[in-house]
């Protein structure tokens, strides 16, 4: 047996647990766990020097394909860069298997290369953080490692999904001799995790079934969630048969029914909406884009609130639940609607919540959205809005959305809820703008749909080095929203009015994407101008292959047109 | 008092305990320490919005002045960025102090924005993470912000210097009121930190003097530290006068003294070198760049090895260490040659350390010194060496150099070694590629000096977004050596004949800086042939104002030259 054989094995059960995707960062001390994935022949191998981003293109594959990706990076302060997009997939729920080379302990702090303290160096960000030993040729680590990668790729896919960390010192030599055997052990132990199906009580329904009837104004409200056809179906049916009005920020990927409310971000700021609180409120997925919904419902308060997920850990923004429902949503809205269906059956009466609840909340949909539109057609300065407004338009529905943060995601919340996106997507577990590009690469690399990513120049600008990846995909659309820096501390009430604003707040900036482009060979657009912009957004979308449309616009005429629209639409 | 007047009063106690620099990157949650910093006057600000950057730029000043520089960042996964730069600063014994705004914990896991887990982010590399109440009104936090304040910086100031970390939850609102008051308050305590002057015992003194009498073969050897001219004159009196062979690599900054060896990386790896064994070795210092020395110890081990420093650790990469001699290098020579020297003039002999010993050492240094330079003179093929040739022969003597890790510092631990430098600095502490440009910009803009970097083309790709600095310095050369990819897995045994070179570890490219020059306002000059080399080096370094030359090298060529090189000089 090699000595490194342990390793191999790591690779090979990986395989057999269903891992396809590797992302790597080039280093010695990981040259064998690099050589074990990358001779296995069942994977796709994608490199990035920068471990950063190559943590957000790992994050942005297991997005999709919600199953764990593996990263591996070599020793020392490359685990570090790892540790943004670690905590992003932790809060976001995205598993990921991140296997670190490590000197063995006993040369941590010896003033040798490469070495820092990588024992559980993501904190409470990665669901569990092993370490194997280093002595690979003792039957105890052997079966310790084959446990370790089992127990982790398991514990990455049970929901909460997160990462999940091992760090596996390496001592040297790094390297095999030519012709060194990579072959997996003939008998791979495989341990697979079995899951129990949960069904909650018969008295929990019941009580759930005495306050659903109890109240007659319901609120069934969704936090960022992938889509989900089976949810979106039966939400469709409740909001539709039911009259409960179903509410989603464009990241919860609601769909399908036309009852669905989706512009509360342009109608619950104003004064006069307490006639819109419910008796009950359902919450489900994880965080809201909103925060004037967020607002909302504090200074409204439900009488009860259910909050269905499996979080894991309770999880109250908007400081109101009264149960915690640990479950899947689909499920537990499938069987909810069985339920009270088949209760209205057996009483031979409908369920006696109020029609006009749900019909306040879709005139102020409906109202929100007519002024909206309204104010889009006479809106005549060029601007971040003007310009998606015109690729919201333009754009077919099989595509999907990435949005970055900041400007980004708010924009995209008001203006791209009519679109039928096949998912919308942002990272919103810690709402960094340290990845959005990455994210998007990573995912637009695994999902065979075309992708469209809004990002604005800081966020690009801070992970452009997600371009570095050894091969772009074809499929992805860059929109770089270029208002010279840091746009939404101009929007946001506080640092507008203050001197410093442009130099630490805004830091204002004169740099362009094209030449960052020109580097990576994406095809590059640019656009200053209203006159200009429908035929360059139409040539930027038909494109075949990576491309790239920046929008130059002013800070100062993007933060009135978004003032405008917020104040137009209440 | 304002309600955030604790923070107005931290920014102030900084300052009064010696605090200049300040390295901002923006957010809303950090606007009240931003703008404490600001306001207060008496700061440099620099702003930069990758905090990746922002902390090697903090850590690049705080390396010159060797006072600790504050580093401001917002809440979630900005901190995190931070960590590469902090895991340096830690093992390079550089002090910073580092405060990141955070959400109160009562929002921890709430699905609220840019909210992660903060407290104790950077683990055992911040020399301690201290972390304040938000309830800046209760005299009890004013007083521990205080305290707090004061002794992180009394901290970050110890020896050994280091990071250190303040947590500061902050609740809305996050801005001032135009025209409030940012005056400090009046009686601000400052609490100052005596630390007394240690002495070695006599007997103490008796046994080291003892042991270095019965050692006839002397060996000191300094690792990584700051130029020290008082150290530096003490150890050419010892080379000089005692006939004590003293070596270091470049990053040692030893200089002063003909008989230093500082080639031993050409001549130490050798089969035929144990006639350079000594019987007592002393070192100092931090890490040692010569993989070839420190086998060569470890091979050989001497009979007794001092260890001269202040590192809160044993540090014992030699594997033979027998004292730990816990005090300042400089003052610990001083008093060694001052008691030898006494003792000797009491005896009225010369110390009786063999100086053919030093002779063998010295013989091997010019040895290997002469052939270096034959060598180079004979190499027609361009390549990273002839490049970096040129540029040490034409390089005026006051420069201060910076060297990226990987293969750049293994260069110029040959190739740098004769030049009179202002200080030569790499970041050792960890051996990463994630901030060599950062930290030589965070350099030059304090340094005052013209300052050369020079860096491979995956470390400045890596390490680009330094440049997005709000003002580059204008005393900044960099040297890219474009040799498109990871050369370093080429030169090194093991993966230089493996299939996956190229593309896994290599990670080959066809980048170039010309672009990201262009985007930066930085002049660009490129070479890629030995004809053209001599003109474009000597325009660059004349070029007033910061200037990037790079040569565009052949992996191969570089290789075959690097190991022709080790080969002549044996």
């Amino acid at each position: 047996m090699a000595i490194l054989q342990p390793l191999i094995d790591m690779a090979e059960i990986c395989y057999r647990q269903g891992v396809r995707h590797v992302v790597i960062s080039p280093g010695s001390r990981s040259a064998a766990l690099t050589l074990a994935f990358v001779r296995h022949g069942g994977f796709q191998a994608h490199v990035c020097i920068d471990e950063r981003s190559a943590g957000f293109i790992a994050l942005g594959m297991a997005q999709q394909i919600d199953s764990p990706v593996v990263l591996i990076c070599t020793s020392g302060s490359a685990a570090y860069n790892f540790a943004p997009a670690v905590s992003e997939a932790f809060f976001q729920q995205i598993p990921l298997l991140v296997l670190t080379a490590d000197r063995p302990r006993e040369w941590q702090h010896q003033y040798d290369g490469q070495t820092i303290y990588q024992t559980g160096i993501f904190g409470p960000h990665a669901k569990r953080s092993f370490e194997v030993s280093p002595d690979y040729g003792h039957p105890d680590v052997q079966w310790a490692i084959n446990r370790i990668t089992n127990e982790a790729i398991n514990l990455a896919n049970t929901a909460p999904n997160g990462p999940v960390h091992i760090n596996v010192p390496i001592r040297e030599p790094f390297y095999p001799a030519v012709g060194e055997d990579f072959t997996p052990s003939q008998q791979v132990r495989i341990i697979r995790q079995e899951l129990s199906e949960t069904v909650l009580p018969q008295n929990t329904w019941e009580e759930l079934l005495d306050e659903w009837e109890s109240a007659p104004k319901i609120l069934i409200a969704g936090g960022q969630g992938r889509p989900d056809a089976a949810l979106n179906a039966t939400l469709a049916r409740i909001a539709d048969e039911w009259h409960v009005p179903v509410l989603g920020d464009c990241i919860a990927n609601l769909s399908g029914s036309g009852e669905f409310i989706l512009h509360h971000d342009l109608f619950l700021g104003r004064q006069e909406a307490e006639n819109l609180r419910p008796d009950l409120l359902v919450t489900f997925g994880m965080s809201f884009l909103s925060k004037d919904f967020k607002q909302f419902i504090r200074k409204n308060p439900p009488k009860y609130h259910w909050h269905i997920g499996e979080d894991a850990f309770l999880a109250d923004p908007f400081q109101s639940v009264t149960r915690n429902i640990v479950g899947k949503p689909a499920a537990f809205f499938d069987k909810l609607f069985e339920r009270i269906d088949y209760q209205s059956f057996v009483e031979n009466s409908e369920p006696d919540n109020d029609p006009a609840f749900q019909s306040l909340w879709v005139t102020n949909e409906r109202n929100a959205r007519t002024k909206k539109h309204e104010y889009m057609q006479n809106l005549s300065t060029f601007s971040d809005l003007t310009l998606l407004d015109i690729i919201f338009k333009d754009i077919k529905n099989e595509y999907q959305l990435h949005i970055a943060n900041s400007m980004s995601v708010r924009y995209a919340n008001v203006l791209a809820t009519e679109n039928e996106w096949s998912g919308v997507h942002a990272n919103r577990g810690t709402s960094g703008i340290d990845g959005c590009v990455s994210t998007a690469i990573g995912a637009a690399r695994v999902n065979g749909k075309p992708t469209l990513l809004i990002v604005g120049d800081v966020a690009f600008l801070y992970d452009r080095n997600g371009l570095l990846v050894d091969n772009l995909p074809q499929n992805l659309k860059i929109v770089v929203l270029n208002n010279a820096g840091g746009n939404i501390f101009r929007m946001i009430d506080g640092p507008g009015s203050l001197p410093e604003l442009e130099t630490y707040f805004e830091t204002r900036h004169a740099f362009s994407a094209r030449r960052t482009c020109e580097d990576s060979g994406i095809a590059y657009f640019g656009v200053s101008s209203t006159g200009d912009s429908e035929a360059t957004v139409k040539e930027f979308l038909d494109f075949d292959g990576i491309a790239l449309l920046e929008g130059f616009t002013d800070p100062a005429e993007n933060t009135s047109a978004w003032k405008g629209l917020k104040r137009a639409a209440h």
